[in-house]
This record gives C-alpha cells, structure tokens and sequence, in this order.
C-alpha cells in the first residue's frame, strides 16, 4: 500500500489548516487504498483567531495537538518523518500554511519556512517524489523550494502571484476544479478555496490532486 | 433550495464534533444542491481534550466558536434556529454530540439534554421534518425524543444499545455503509466512527443518510 504524508497546520481556516480540504484530501487517499501519513510541526500557532469573529484570541495551542483533531490522533511530528518514509506529500492550505508552516502571511516573499517542513519537501523533490499544494500552501511550498523554480497555481490573486514570482516560483492561472502540474519538480497545484465558492467545488479539484500525486508516486 | 440544519457540538472527536462526519456531511449536502444551515449551542464544552493523549486540558473552549471552524464561520446559536427555519437536521457525532449537546457521555441513560437542542429535535418530528443522527448523536436524539419511541442505530455497541432502549427508543444494529430509517418519526442514523473502521467507510453510510433526510424533507 503507498503511503501519501499529509501535512497539517493546525485546525480551522483562519489559525491553522482548512479543515474541509484536509477531510477531502483524506477521503480521496482512502478510495484510492492509500495510506494518510499525517503529520504536523510539534510548535506554537502563531495565532489563535475566533472563526466567527475573525478576532485574535489570548489563548495559546499547539500546531501539532490541533492537527490530531483532523486525524483523530494518529499523527506524527513532521520532525520525525523522512522522505524516505513516504512516496508521496501532500499540504493542505489554511491560513496554517502560510502561518505555522512558514510566516508568508505576515511577511509575504521575505517568508521564513519551517526548517523540518523545507527539508521534508526539499528531500521529496530531491528524490523525485511528488508533493501536492492546496489553496495558500504553494506559497509555502515555493519558498522552501524556490531554487528549482517549481510551477504552481494559488488560483487568480495577483498579489500572491506576484509574491511566488518574487520567490522564485512560476505562476499559472488555473480555475477551482483543475489542477497544475509542474512535470519536472513532480509538484501538483489546486487553488481550492482560494477561489471557493463552495465545498462541492473545491472537493473537484482536490479529488484531481489526489490522482495526480498517486499516479506521480507510482 | 432547500436548508438542511447541520447541529454542531464542537471541533473534535474527543471533545466535539467528529471532523469527518461532519465535512463528508457538508459535502453531500452542497453536491445535492441544498443548502446546509450549521448551528451549533453557545455554551462552554463539558471539557477540553488533547486528541494526541487523550488527555483533559484545562483550557476552556466555547462551543459555537470551536464549531465555527468546521463552518468557516457561517454558524448560528442553535437557540436562534426553529424548525420553521429549515426542511431536516442532521447531527453529526464525536464526543460532542455526548458531552455537550446532552450529558449521555458521563451519565448515559440519566442524561439530560440542551433545552434548546432538546426543543430544536422535537419541534422538528412535531412538524413531520426528518432529522438524521450520526454516530453517537442518536443517543442524544433518544434522550430529547424517548416518548416517541424513536427506532435508531449507533452500529452493535450492546451498552449503549440498552442504554437507548433505556431511554424509551428501539435500538436496531446496522452496519457502518447502512442507515436505519424509523419511517413515522421521519428519523434516519448510520453508525458511521461507531464502527468506523476508515473515513471510506463511514462516508458510505453518510451519503445514505443524507440522501434519505433530503428525500424525507421532500
């Protein structure tokens, strides 16, 4: 059975991963008979933010002990997990993998990416095995990754574009329901709710990048 | 369109909503062109758990704030819904819907249950409007509902099973990719986590259920 790592960023769009991303990602691995690895940074959330309100909240938790509410447990420190543990990564986005994984929404292209993270997905690429981005994380992604010039989509956000430019990265338009694919670098791309509207539009394009990753993990 | 309520008790298995159950509920929901109402109580949840060890924390979380990130921040006070508001309602399980939406988790047959959810549930069956339960959210239903002898499952767990009949509902086992429908009361449960074992399998009997509720709600 090939094992596919999910990376998570915590749990709720606005402090950590999207949560209907990361259950579809997870969905779609287990029609395909894959195994969710899933994995999360073992630190502080940047932030803790009211999902109704929008506000920050004093409250301080754990990006790792948040993420285990998305795999009900069973999941692992990305620190502990090797590339060559796996055959294949997959980020979901949120706000938690453009805070927790990297600093690229409060800083944009001068992002600083987790050290576990950039090696994990460095490593991958390295080993010519396929990673997956969904929504924000491609910013993340391109950051860790920038030197090899991967080709991404984040949708139609022209600043954002600009920002993966300026990283290093190649952007390219794309719509919710598709997905792009950088051949070279083995690194699969879906705007997701970057774009919206809703979550049978999103689930389209993400069932696609799960495929694509699989079929790319051979 | 039509509006199906989806009552929420939190984000989290061990103290919440089951992320799964609930997502794989929304999808289904949006992909049959429905609208789906998330609602949750504003209360503080009976407890905050690390889903890692499984350890309480001390932590105080509140309930519609944490149900807000499975909403992305489109919920309402289920004190602020009536059953004149939507055409079905749908709770889906995790610990939540037994800890905070009723207290069935720490005292089983003796539980009583949210005054407003209580309300919600039986308002719902008065006016002839199917409600489905997920999981262990059709202890919580018998409990609001007991003198209407509502038939229901949560799968083959023999203690909860008599713990049900105790409370004046008729338990029948169910398999997880099955739904058990009490066609008078317009009550319709799947065991999904009950029995899991993978987020396929409980997906299976979820789409059921949602099929059936929608049907039912005409």
């Amino acid at each position: 059975m090939a094992k596919i790592g999910v990376l998570l960023s915590g749990c709720g769009m606005y402090d950590g991963t999207e949560i209907h991303e990361s259950v579809i990602t997870l969905l779609a691995l287990d029609k395909k008979g894959v195994e969710a690895v899933c994995m999360a940074p073992d630190v502080e959330q940047k932030d803790v933010v009211n999902h109704i309100t929008g506000a920050p909240e004093s409250a301080k938790r754990n990006v790792l002990i948040e993420s285990a509410r998305i795999a009900r447990g069973n999941i692992s420190d990305v620190a502990k997990i090797s590339a060559e543990d796996i055959d294949g990564l997959i980020i979901p986005g949120g706000f938690g993998a453009a805070k927790n994984l990297s600093d690229f929404a409060f800083v944009g292209k001068d992002a600083v990416v987790n050290s576990d993270v950039s090696k994990l997905i460095n490593d991958m690429i390295s080993l010519k095995k396929p990673v997956g981005a969904i929504c924000i994380a491609p910013a993340t992604l391109t950051k860790a990754a920038g030197d090899k010039k991967p080709k991404v989509t984040i949708g139609c956000d022209v600043g954002t574009a600009q920002a993966i430019e300026a990283m290093g990265g190649q952007h390219v338009e794309c719509s919710v329901e598709s997905i792009v694919v950088d051949e070279e670098n083995k690194i699969v791309t879906t705007p997701a709710y970057m774009l919206g509207p809703g979550i049978k539009d999103i689930a389209r394009g993400i069932e696609k990048l799960v495929d694509k990753v699989c079929e790319l993990a051979g």
